[in-house]
């Protein structure tokens, strides 16, 4: 069962997961977060289920050990491939982004044809399909790996040429499938919204997965106490929290070694 | 002291390395090579330089186990970053990329202006303007980092727009330099070696620091049987060592776990 007095713990394959710990704190600002972002071994997406489920793991396990109440995988490749890994290795409730995304989608979609955006790892298992066609088997769902969007947003490139040229790239497949909505399944990817929006038109409604996860939490008491974990602290790391949180957690912030 | 008879060990943060070994295989055909890929753990070239040691030292110490006769770091960033700690960690002779290149661009240059294109954690390390100046502190040296070539690579994006739009953003500021020598310090970049001269023309010599360490390896002698390893075996594995080998080692291949 959930403690709502303990910390909510929340882990990504790096900062990306920053993200929706900033929808936790808009919807749950008094909620206590223990974060954990594996930044020594960043990307997730483009690696195998095996290698997602051993890194999962042991992020989970690390949030279990700070004594944390829940656990929400923030990152959308490890959702997809290691939940029941992770649900199995921790004895505390885990939540994650696929469900809520795809609950969100199903009851967005009118014209009942929906679209998902994510990793290369995320897209190839399938995870977002599978979760509306256990909604609505009505529902067609067309898929799309945008692998080269998480480094163009690491390194700052949110805006210009480069990022619209391939964003046009990926977008133009996805106009095709005329859908009315469509998973942003990354946690990076909401900070290109205005530019997805931008060419895609406003009739396709844009489902942001870690704003759907913190809607679903149940209402935590706490402090809003918070504390920073990553595996890697690089000198790009104050910049690169601070365009997925909105502000500095330099201060707060510790590096540990999970192996 | 170095046995020929042994295999030699390569070691890099994923398959970028294999652009390495095609150049031993060149000179060595014989040579027996035991090649180690981190892929669960690429890339370093954003990492710091505590992580790159860590991984790096685990790598070698690996390969050692293999019973190798010598090391080769074929990555850019774990020469610049972890060289000491990679031969403090093991017994067998260490040789690595950024000497090489840094000799070979002090004895091409004649204008002594040479500039360095790398990863993040190559350029900020400064390793090869350290060798460079430690050749002839008269040479002048320029360096950019160019971190979207890596993923751009990896990703199978070696001709077109894309590439060519981002290549032209980083080229921008060597033209700048009028450097007469430009060293490639990243295992990646020879795959896209005719797009950059295509940019830069025929007046600047490029430097591939991974032929230039194989060039100055001792004789070896084997019976070339080659056997490789991998920390994450993913779908793509196969097509990506092939990109940069030239032909398939699927069956060759074999995943570890370093941790």
């Amino acid at each position: 069962m959930l403690r709502r007095d303990r910390p909510i713990g929340v882990f990504d394959s790096g900062l990306g997961g920053l993200t929706v710990v900033k929808e936790i704190k808009k919807i749950n600002p008094q909620a206590d977060v223990v974060y954990l972002g594996d930044t020594a071994r960043i990307p997730y997406g483009t690696r195998s289920k095996q290698v997602v489920e051993e890194f999962s793991v042991q992020d989970a396990k690390f949030l279990e050990k700070q004594g944390v109440g829940a656990i929400v995988i923030a990152c959308n490749t490890a959702s997809a491939l290691a939940t029941q890994a992770v649900s199995q290795a921790v004895k505390v409730p885990v939540y994650e982004v696929i469900t809520a995304g795809s609950q969100a989608a199903a009851a967005a979609t009118h014209s009942l044809r929906v679209g998902v955006i994510g990793t290369r790892a995320t897209i190839g298992s399938h995870a977002y399909a599978i979760g509306i066609k256990d909604l609505n088997p009505k529902i067609i769902i067309h898929e799309l790996a945008c692998p080269l969007l998480v480094p163009l947003i690491e390194e700052g490139e949110t805006k210009g040429e480069i990022i619209n040229l391939v964003l046009s790239k990926y977008l133009k497949q996805v106009k095709q499938w005329r859908v009315d909505t469509l998973i942003l399944g990354c946690t990076h990817y909401p900070l290109i919204e205005r530019l997805i929006r931008s060419q895609l038109g406003n009739n396709v409604r844009l489902i942001n997965s870690g704003e759907e996860v913190a809607k679903r939490l149940p209402k935590l008491t706490g402090k809003g106490k918070d504390k920073y974990f990553v595996t890697d602290m690089t000198p790009r790391f104050i910049k690169t929290a601070r365009l997925f949180l909105g502000y500095d957690i330099g201060d707060k912030t510790e590096r540990v070694k999970l192996t």
